[in-house]
């Protein structure tokens, strides 16, 4: 048999422009997580590296403000972590309620019904919330077995109040599931305060870690659920009965874990720790005011309203007659600035700015705005 | 609400011994692979970013010696992509034949069933091999849908020979589907020639490439098949049909590439391109020999025949009387060097050791045999 060399391309080392990136994700990651992730690798069954899960275990439970024993990092982008929070918890039969009010929703009701979901909806117009009372009667209505809502939606710029949510699920005998991708680290979020019972999240956001990695936590009622199942979890890899033999004590190998993702979420997650959450939310609260009190000066709007307004994500309106596509890549070939367009509803009607974890930083907001500025002066 | 601080641990910056990863992987990874791995993002729909993924998806074809469309690396670990390939072939009800002669044989009848496949094995002792004779009868005892084959089996160290297999798979109108995760990169593989229509791999062993992230192809009658499926895809993280279009040419969002981990991969794939295919599968021939020769010199035999020995990974028979996990123990801790114990069926009886793409190197072997002859001295 002799080698084909026909797909043997040459191409170079890889030289990469310096991005700033204030889209819905991944922001940029913190120079102190590039470093640890560039490091040498040990065993995935290293004594080290055992001590080094273990840390990072105790931070993400502090990020998430859960003394949840299975908190870990789930070994892939945060679709899988989504993915593994319903794996998980769902059989084929339960009755899903799902709060679609944006792209995520939508995801949700779709991975939801590959597990064998009967997936219920309740819908808001892309930005919107839900209500307390709306929520207490799709709950009575259907009386699912989880609920799952999105905390942060990332497509809309939505924050979901959550106070009081749970106790409405506890009425019913309802898990709640919530979508914390883009509120961990930047948004203020209490997993246990607030009675979540299964929640993942992103590491490329708030948290300043390249996508590859991502945070899945299950409370004891969760946990109940799934110790109860009648049937296998209906996917290998994310299955938590097993993989959380291995965050365990028993440390049972189930699939090689990302070693140097690890070791950048970690970094990631000390970086929350040193600065402090209250500190991190406030920063990135002040510098979005900052952004959006500077897009109203540009005459450009914020689609949601300000109560419920997300920090990290802003969805700002594109002005009418403006082509709001040749202004982001105006943005991206001039200053090496990346914001992105609306999806679904909000497509073409929105840009969506991101000013996440190392990237919420006043440098980027008036940066932004002066580039923005110009754009729309040389465009439309 | 308050924060509270109960988790917030202080740790120190990640400080990581300088082992030398000889056991089943993952292996070290090359240097300038790590180096690619810690550059700064850019975003996942980035043109410099759609630019990389092209040059991965050629240098992955040549690699594995394919012209398959679809050929790409999943956002996961080896396990990740094992799930992918049933995920994608296998539907409800089909027969899935198992070629079960080691753990990750076991591993795939344990995610077929799961698929909801009717899972039939053909079996062997941990370190042999199934003879074409053995699989034409099993095909047409079963006439399954798919196939599914260990080519190298990182539990045992054994080479399961594929020439022939395929025409074998076209009398049954059969799927071959292949674990590569131990031999890409480091024994010859020729997927199309062989005929192989759905493969998968790790990046963490003869590409030198940290975990997370794992090539997986999927040749024309694999993706006819897929096209062709009933239900859903029951894995929506890994939905080859959602997937490939992110990875194709209409590059739709399915969810966000772990960007640093794609860095790292494509500099991995460019190393194999530089070295050539032949040289180094030639490389990793001519350590290993070093290795099984030093090993017979300290008395030690090999569990696998010659004939079938991976040249990648090697089981090494435990001498009567020597404790094997105390001898790992004294190599990692006195000249951090890491090797494995055996699993499953072999389980106390075996060491296994592996040369694997940056770690197959001649001074490692003299090295490992030099620790060891002093570990088998001080131990037992």
């Amino acid at each position: 048999m002799t080698v084909s060399n026909s797909h043997r391309i040459t191409t170079d080392q890889l030289e990469v422009p310096p991005r700033i990136l204030l889209g819905p994700g991944p922001s940029n990651a913190h120079p102190r997580v590039l470093q640890a992730l560039g490091m040498r690798q040990v065993g995935h069954l290293d004594p080290q590296f055992i001590g080094l899960m273990n840390e990072t275990q105790e931070l993400l439970r502090y990020v998430w403000q859960t003394d949840n024993r299975l908190t870990i990092p789930v070994s892939g982008t945060g679709s899988a972590a989504m993915e593994a929070s319903l794996a998980n918890t769902v059989e084929p039969g339960d009755v899903v309620l799902i709060g679609v009010n944006g792209y995520f929703g939508e995801r949700l009701c779709d991975m939801a019904g590959r597990y064998g979901a009967d997936v219920r909806r309740i819908e808001k117009p892309w930005g919107q919330v839900f209500s307390l009372d709306e929520l207490r009667a799709a709950l009575h209505e259907h009386r699912p077995a989880v609920l799952g809502l999105v905390h942060a939606e990332t497509s809309t710029g939505a924050r979901q109040p959550l106070e009081g949510v749970a106790e409405l699920c506890r009425e019913t005998n309802t898990l709640l599931l919530v979508d914390t991708v883009t509120s961990i680290g930047g948004v203020p979020l209490f997993i246990d305060e607030w009675g979540v019972d299964v929640a993942y999240a992103g590491s490329q956001k708030c948290l300043s870690c390249p996508p590859g990695i991502a945070p899945l936590t299950l409370g004891e009622r969760a946990v109940e659920k799934l110790n109860r199942r009648q049937t296998k979890v209906a996917n290998w890899y994310l299955d938590m009965t097993m993989v959380g033999k291995y965050w365990g004590s028993e440390r049972t190998y189930h699939h090689t874990a990302p070693i140097n993702m690890n070791y950048a979420f970690r970094e990631a997650l000390r970086l929350v720790a040193e600065e402090g959450l209250e500190a991190r939310w406030e920063r990135h609260r002040q510098n979005a005011e900052l952004l959006w009190d500077g897009l109203a000066e540009l005459g450009i709007a914020c689609h949601v309203p300000v109560e419920y307004r997300l920090p990290s994500l802003t969805t700002a309106v594109i002005p009418d007659g403006v082509d709001g596509k040749a202004v982001a890549r105006y943005l991206l070939q001039n200053y090496n600035i990346e914001i992105a367009a609306g999806l679904g509803q909000l497509g073409g009607k929105v840009w969506r700015i991101g000013l996440m974890g190392f990237n919420s930083r006043r440098e980027n907001v008036l940066l932004l705005l002066s580039a923005l500025k110009d754009a729309l002066k040389r465009i439309s």
